[in-house]
């Protein structure tokens, strides 16, 4: 079977060194520790260590694991609020979010903006009381991202309230100010090119006071994961259960990449190659570019409409190896969506440009 | 490195195909497809039909798969019990599934056996009115197994309950009859051979019907992973989120090599090896029988106590690599835990064996 190159949004393409981690693993028998030895606290120590120094997250905040990003969602929902959420909803992912609060039974409010657009936050109101307000960096079915700069400041206006930033499809790209942002999360089968099955949770000593507050009031904060138990294991570089022990030793060998090559020269060439895509769709007959503010797209999940049919583009594509994801829910005729992750080589990257400018 | 052999209760050594399975999986860039697509419906659907054929699971029941068995604690009682479960606790599993019950707040009751005895099933009497009874299979920490003959009695007795088994630390072994058991559950990373990291639920339309009726009524039954959200989801062989799909790729393969030697043969050479262990243990000078009742003990997590300090035995084999599990809990230094699973060759279980007779 042919290579194919993968610039989906997640599942993505894995990460360049990934192989090479995984023999390391199978040699060392990693899938055989037990998750109560030393060995193991070293292997989270490492990650936790490693994802620090990547994304400057600071002492005040730890490093948790968990199922997954959506996991997450749950989990911090019935940890960071009581009864009042408030969420920035602009397509499916953020809807998702939102739908959560409400399954569980929070007065969950919300500013919505069309599929496609962004939010103008200097405008925003959010109603008092709120607990817990839920932003999404890079809303993944639509291509549209929340900058981190507009994210600060609205908590400057609201610095009581615990912010929580889901970064499922962008990480580690955003810059978060974590003397702002309470807790931010993500999976790692996006921009760390990994399989899936591991979620992140990255959340502070705030977050943790109010789930403690919440539960010593009575409130259900998670029986399997909740964040003080995640918590206090996790200060002995320990979890609740048994976690994705492989999964863990992989994300903190990928971020140690990560930090070889610097956050900053990262976020840099995805800037870059995100400019190019752009230009590409922009100049292609064959498509165009969704979103329609620039301070809005995304340069990790680029979303492009289609001149003709998406699923026969898409088709067409995979016969050359190159995999890219279709547009989501109803725009799936209509639309596709290009990741950009750190995992893709500048060649790949190249291969992509030239297709689109055969279009 | 020198390879170590692992008899740990879980994480567990590898089955033997273990690294064929994954190096067809890495060639096939299994990491990066999407979990929406036909190549994934194929991966789930191909592991549900091998481990329906393995353990024997009807049409009634379905095969859901979540980020661990101790997650499936948290949903089954979330999703099968309004207000009161039944208990059997005689070790620190059971008693961590009961003591999530009661984090839930259910109305749990249960019946208590001393750690390292089992239970006279003929002679308990569950409290009405009861909805959800917990049985655990194979206790991990104490090496005490409650036979599947003997649950099937219970429910026999019971038969309006809803009745699930705890069966992370002993499946593929118990023969459960599916007819009478409602649901069932275990984790990869023991008696299958693979790494952590994901949790296999199989479940029936009862329980089902059970969830929906709770939902209905507005009790909550998760979010992330609700049962009729899995359920929904499995009907198309997918998930509700990207789940673990290297993970389930692998348990497909490693079920599908179980089903090629048949799974009574499976039983039988665990059976046999069991029998062979626990007599190396009782001719020892240096190991004791922990459980006295030869009926209550686990043919899959074999538990010793040791004659000099247990942690110092722990090292000593671990110098030979052979690598076996300590005593839990607050019976760290007094006894060993030995797990006999199927992913272990001959040779490695009369390596064990020489080993115990060597003391």
């Amino acid at each position: 079977m042919a290579h194919k190159v993968f610039f989906t949004p997640g599942p993505a393409q894995l990460y360049p060194t990934f192989e090479k981690h995984l023999g390391v693993a199978v040699r060392e028998q990693l899938g055989s520790i037990s998750h109560r030895s030393k060995q193991f606290r070293t292997i989270y120590r490492h990650a936790d260590e490693q994802l620090r120094t990547l994304l400057n997250i600071p002492a005040s905040h730890a490093v948790l694991f968990t199922g997954s990003a959506t996991e997450v969602w749950e989990r911090a929902i019935q940890n960071g609020a009581g009864r009042e959420t408030f969420h920035l909803v602009n397509g499916s992912f953020s809807k998702r979010f939102y739908e959560f609060a409400t399954e569980l039974g929070k007065n969950a409010h919300k500013a919505e903006a069309p599929f496609g657009e962004g939010f103008a936050v200097d405008k925003l109101d959010i109603p008092a009381p709120v607990e817990l307000v839920c932003l999404t960096h890079n809303e993944t079915s639509s291509g549209v991202s929340l900058p981190a700069a507009e994210m600060h400041k609205l908590k400057a206006r609201y610095p009581e309230a615990l912010f929580i930033v889901d970064m499922v499809s962008s990480a580690p790209y955003p810059a978060l100010d974590y003397s702002l942002i309470d807790s931010a999360f993500f999976s790692v089968q996006k921009g760390f090119g990994l399989p899936a099955g591991l979620g992140v949770w990255i959340v502070n000593e705030k977050f943790l006071a109010k789930a403690e507050a919440l539960k010593a009031a009575g409130q259900y904060v998670g029986t399997h994961h909740s964040l003080p138990s995640l918590w206090r294991n996790a200060k002995n570089f320990e979890t609740p259960a048994t976690p994705n022990v492989l999964g863990i030793y992989l994300l903190g060998q990928v971020a140690q990449d990560m930090n070889r090559t610097g956050v900053e020269t990262i976020r840099e060439q995805t800037r870059q190659r995100a400019v190019q895509i752009y230009k590409a769709i922009a100049a292609s007959g064959g498509l165009e570019v969704f979103v329609k503010m620039p301070d809005h797209r995304s340069a990790t999940v680029i979303v492009a409409g289609t001149r003709d049919n998406a699923p026969a583009l898409i088709e067409k594509w995979k016969g050359e190896n190159i995999v890219i994801g279709s547009g989501y829910g109803s725009y799936k005729e209509k639309q596709i969506r290009i990741a950009n992750f750190p995992a893709n080589t500048d060649e790949e990257i190249q291969r992509l440009l030239t297709a689109i400018g055969q279009l």
